[in-house]
């Protein structure tokens, strides 16, 4: 299934894209949220799409596309995840999952407009795969339940201020978690549609020039390792965003290094993810 | 003002307490979040005690004391903000605030036992002076616009983990952000009522045995300035924590370091907010 959210900012309602057309599913659905997911709010949407999808209501066109999942309780990141970004990042190859978070306040529509931070000079762009929790999850057994808690995934722009990440003093927090540097979206595809999500291509283009073009064979550590591993130092929740990290061509590890500056236009895909796009403002 | 929450977890109710007694207060609110700090609710709080503070219903003293506010959006904390403590810690004192997340899932009670993490050899304490914000805040202009978005303090103990925060690779998150890793409480207590936020004796003792005693005086990065400095790389919202970092007298800084283990009884104060305690189980 192909799930998506439709509307305001801050308004969203669930909805569904069945043929390429997107579907309002808020008569049957609060949202796509923790007590969603906890509560086999999947197998109740598959049964009302086999049973009356032709009855829902289609959404227009011109309708906002928001994140596709509601605001979680925590947006995890692996860091360094792709071994050829962590050495044009000029850091270690790590040895296990590196973790930071960015504040959820972050999550935004996958077409969205993202502000340009006040005085940043160093607004670097990712392509991430993301993954989204499906069930609450504490000191999982091993990699099997890692894979049984992930419901599906999504396309995440996990963008980045290279210069509060990495030159104000400690942790990257700092530079993750600017309004509006989380777009996710259009899709949160169920993991039943993606036959191996260890083999996706990811580009992500500034202005229509390619600089991220990679795949997610390279990943050091899977989804299903990361879930099992991020559960042993903390508790996972239903609706819960992962974003696993992203391959080489971001801007810090160009020469020079290349930043984003107003009117800049990104654009996202993963195989199977579909696109998305931000213009800077 | 005394904000308290009470009942079981997950099902707290928000409350008062008025001269050492705690009373109920959630047929007129449902809880201490975003929206009621956004919405005045701390002056209509305080016109429900005015008018009708004698006919709210008292709680009785069985009844589990929850953290003083619901979930917030984001739990901050500030690292090595006290130098001794940097200094006992081995690490830099920081020229400005080092920045990092805590799940916010870690959420508990003032008096909540906590779980020692599966394979924990290093979990440690730090008692530390809590910031709630009470609105939401970007880009603030100075100080005083962040001192205007505080609307109380708090006692926490921020449990790290150390072999988890700093010998497994990158980011501190990981050693942060284990279940019931952030006991807060018992109280909010508004700003009013503390003359000088900046002259509070600390203490944390583990065993009766007195392990820090500090003050907020040496506190290198002043509340006020904390969440100015946040708001500059990040939206805080109306509820949001923030706590300030630990005065010396970790089990990490001590020759030879001393973790807890199961048993053990942590009993904090902050002179002003309130004491809480604990037991490892």
């Amino acid at each position: 299934m192909r799930l998506i959210r439709h509307g305001l900012k801050g308004e969203e309602r669930p909805g569904i894209e069945l043929n390429g057309e997107r579907y309002d599913c808020s008569n049957h659905f609060e949202d796509y949220n923790r007590d969603f997911f906890q509560n086999d709010g999947l197998s109740k949407l598959q049964n009302l799409i086999s049973e009356s999808g032709d009855k829902l209501e289609k959404i227009d066109e011109s309708v906002r596309w928001g994140s596709p999942v509601a605001r979680p309780g925590m947006i995890m990141c692996v860091g360094l995840n792709y071994s050829d970004h962590a050495i044009e990042a000029g850091m270690e190859i790590p040895t296990e999952p590196i973790l930071f978070m960015k504040a959820t306040n972050t999550l935004s529509g996958p077409f969205d407009d993202v502000p340009l931070p006040k005085d940043s000079i160093k607004t670097d762009w990712e392509v991430e795969l993301g993954i989204v929790i499906g069930e609450d999850a504490t000191y999982l057994e091993d990699k099997a339940a890692g894979e049984k808690a992930i419901v599906g995934y999504c396309v995440i722009n996990d963008l980045s201020e290279r210069a509060f990440q990495l030159e104000r003093g400690g942790q990257w927090v700092k530079g993750k978690s600017c309004p509006g540097f989380s777009p996710v979206g259009p899709y949160l595809i169920t993991k039943d549609e993606i036959a191996d999500v260890l083999d996706l291509t990811m580009t992500l283009s500034v202005n229509d020039q390619l600089m991220q073009d990679g795949s997610s064979k390279t990943m050091i550590f899977d989804p299903a390792f990361v879930v099992h591993y991020i559960s042993q130092y903390m508790t996972l929740e239903a609706g819960d965003i992962i974003s696993t990290g992203t391959p080489p061509g971001v801007g810090l590890g160009m020469t020079p290094p290349l930043y984003l500056k107003k009117g800049d236009k990104m654009s996202l895909e993963i195989s199977g993810l579909g696109k998305q796009g931000q213009t800077i403002i």
